[in-house]
């Protein structure tokens, strides 16, 4: 069985990455309102594509943001129903300078195929597509029920999704939420994520004066946007890169020993991730590992900080004015509004003589957590095993899918999440990838999982 | 005689007024390569309207950067000679949503001539070449021998007018040098500035790994090259504002009881100047008054700070660098080359583990001060008396016209700095303009000046 679908993948392996490149090749940024229309457009080319695999109810549901696509195929009477979430947006590109390739213009070198979304979430997204499709080609029926729920928001937080979830629970109703959004540990090391951090975010804006000025003749005799934000933002941590924000870890589990066991399972090499990234050191709370710290603890990130001249040569300018941007991972039970509460107590009270404070929260998720034992889990395991060699080990990933949490808990289901991206493919970064021995493999893994439940 | 060139002004104002217009609208920012262009053409309309004025020699000599126009009319035997300064280059002009009209349409409004450059230092030059032109149409002669020396890169910080000066000295030999690039106290209060800090400036940028990295799959665990950036310039001040770098103020002088005096009689309304820019407060090292801080102390100012994502939305990135630009201002014999290099050494003390240091050290250039009991100086104050109807004040200006110091000392003469710009024009800023009362004024006072010596 598996032998037919290796040859049936291979045979149509060109076809299959020249679909993926079309879809690449559409700017589907959801946070970047001047590609409101990108984004359409390639919820279409999904829905065109659903179709054409032989699915049946293709629906694209417009939103107060970018549209939902739902679609299923219901014919296994008695068998488990799988809801398969994805996401066809894709975060911005910027600093674009420091692509290879052009993030839009999609390329396969060394076996890996460029291209922003190409790892998160279009190319994993599409492999329950075409797996779908050839099951349905070979066999004309599928071994059990799948049904389709995918959004244009996640790098958005997914603000529209949960109404849609509420509004239509009986519709969407699954055994299992079936998603590929995650990583494998490593070449050949399949992972299930059990656990996904939680998210908040903030910007922040300080203001001096109502003008930017000369520092001929103003400075050192009023105050400077720029100094202040770097006093505001540098108390936010500190030396150990512990945050300092009063009430943050509210909520935090101290690690369990057995939990300690489970994470040093992974064999994690923090010398070769020092090394690939040309990192100096390993940066982080004392006491924790790399995989404790990114699975197990919370982090609060300064993502972009800007204010006064950026241009070529310099400008003796005082700012007016300076800007940041704050995310956070969260884990366990903290809660993403009390830790954005907390952070907004600690910026009025740090913010400098002088300097206006204005605070925009964001986006707000729960940390998610789900157990292994489940049978549905312990069975995509083992497709993992059939297909790589390899059986899946169970893993706390420190990403966030904001939905998921909520996905779980509205249908009631637990979540599989079987990634086939891989650590180092530049999530979110210049010069993203998908390297294509998962995307094969990926293929089989998805038919095997479907045809085992 | 004041009488006959106020209607002769009166009558021209349009025409001039019109022509200062033309040159304002030329973009000749001299620290953005894109506009060599058009400093150039700025320089080409000077020397032509030098030639109409009636200026005899007038050339234009290329340099390694922008040209330097020279000029004479040396008719006035046994008299003294002027040698005027000033400079055709302009600052860069974001941010530019700030401007309410575009910075190189020129605008009047409220008395007001709103363009980049407007009073630095196109408006104020303009102001010496039509005074020159109106004494030699109305008297076909000029009272004292005259000069003129103008550049094109003030704005970053003459690095090619020193070679001229020094290859040129007997060219360019005269009694004083008058130079508008400065300001009045307040409306009706003249001064001119006697004392002007030093310059030194530089760029830095942190580098924590080769890549940006998702927040997710990395938060927590790897260093951030916002945080180290931050952490980093919070550790050049004190919460008061006093620089921590260690010989920071090495060459600086105590303020003396007779100091404290002068600065005192300008009487400086600092409520006001708090109002006027919504200040919440001012800032800056405890035990001066602000004339005391920006004319006698030095400052070091984050002119830039950037990193990470800057566009609308959100992006969960960990920035693989982070920059800035920095200058200081620098008072009495501070040696620029030393507080640079106590910079360096403080910078690299400080920078965080896991960020490389890149440091790029720029301008440099020592503070200046005259002698205000000069004669030459002292007819100035009278010419300002004579038509503003209140004799100059003699200051100390917080900014820097680097180009001064080695003026004066090559050429061995006392600079004459006369100032119609007022303080709150916006130098350096959005906005930037020059009030037309100053224009009108302006000219009265150099034609009574050049009479007068």
């Amino acid at each position: 069985m598996n032998a037919d679908y290796k040859a049936y993948f291979e045979q149509h392996r060109e076809e299959h990455l020249n679909e993926l490149k079309e879809w690449l090749a559409i700017p589907s940024i959801s946070a970047l309102s001047e590609h409101k229309g990108d984004v359409a457009k390639a919820a279409d080319w999904l829905a065109h594509k659903l179709k054409a695999a032989g699915l049946e109810h293709v629906e694209i549901h417009s939103t107060a943001g970018h549209p939902i696509i739902t679609a299923d195929y219901l014919h296994a009477e008695g068998k488990p129903t799988v809801l398969i979430y994805g996401h066809y947006d894709v975060q911005p590109v910027d600093p674009l300078h420091l692509w290879e390739t052009p993030p839009f213009e999609p390329d396969v070198r060394n076996g890996k195929l460029y291209a922003r979304g190409a790892t998160d979430d279009k190319g994993q997204l599409f492999l329950h597509v075409k797996a779908v499709e050839a099951i349905l080609k070979q066999e004309q029926s599928l071994p059990v029920n799948v049904k389709f729920c995918i959004e244009g928001e996640e790098e958005v937080s997914s603000p529209n999704l949960p109404l849609y979830l509420e509004q239509h629970k009986d519709k969407l109703a699954a055994d299992a939420i079936l998603i590929s959004d995650t990583s494998l540990l490593a070449p050949g090391k399949p992972a299930i994520s059990t656990g996904l951090r939680g998210l908040c975010s903030l910007e922040l804006t300080l203001e001096t004066a109502n003008t930017d000025l000369h520092s001929g003749t103003y400075g050192g005799g009023v105050p400077n946007a720029l100094h202040a934000m770097v006093e505001l933002l540098s108390s936010l941590h500190d030396k150990q890169g512990r945050v300092s924000v009063e009430g943050f870890y509210d909520g935090v589990q101290e690690l369990s020993a057995e939990m300690r066991e489970e994470f040093a399972k992974q064999e994690f090499d923090e010398e070769q991730l020092k090394e690939s990234l040309a990192l100096d050191s390993l940066y982080g709370e004392e006491g924790f590992s790399f995989v404790e710290r990114v699975g197990a603890r919370p982090t609060l990130e300064l993502n972009g900080v800007y204010g006064g001249f950026q241009g070529e040569g310099s400008k003796t300018v005082i700012p007016k004015e300076a800007h940041a941007k704050i995310t956070c991972r969260l884990v366990a039970d903290q809660d993403p509004q009390a830790v954005l509460d907390a952070i907004e107590k600690h910026l009025k009270a740090h913010t400098p003589a002088g300097a206006k404070l204005t605070y925009k929260p964001k986006e707000k998720a729960f940390a998610f957590n789900v157990d292994p034992s489940h049978p549905m889990l312990q069975k995509a395991a083992d497709a993992f095993g059939a297909v790589y060699g390899t059986r899946a080990l169970f893993t706390k990933d420190g990403g966030s899918i904001p939905i998921v949490e909520k996905l779980s808990s509205t249908l009631n289901a637990p979540a599989v999440m079987m990634g086939f991206g891989l650590p180092d493919e530049n999530l979110h970064a210049p010069n993203e990838h998908f390297n294509l021995e998962n995307f094969d493999l990926g293929l089989l893994t998805i038919v095997e999982y479907l045809q085992s439940i």
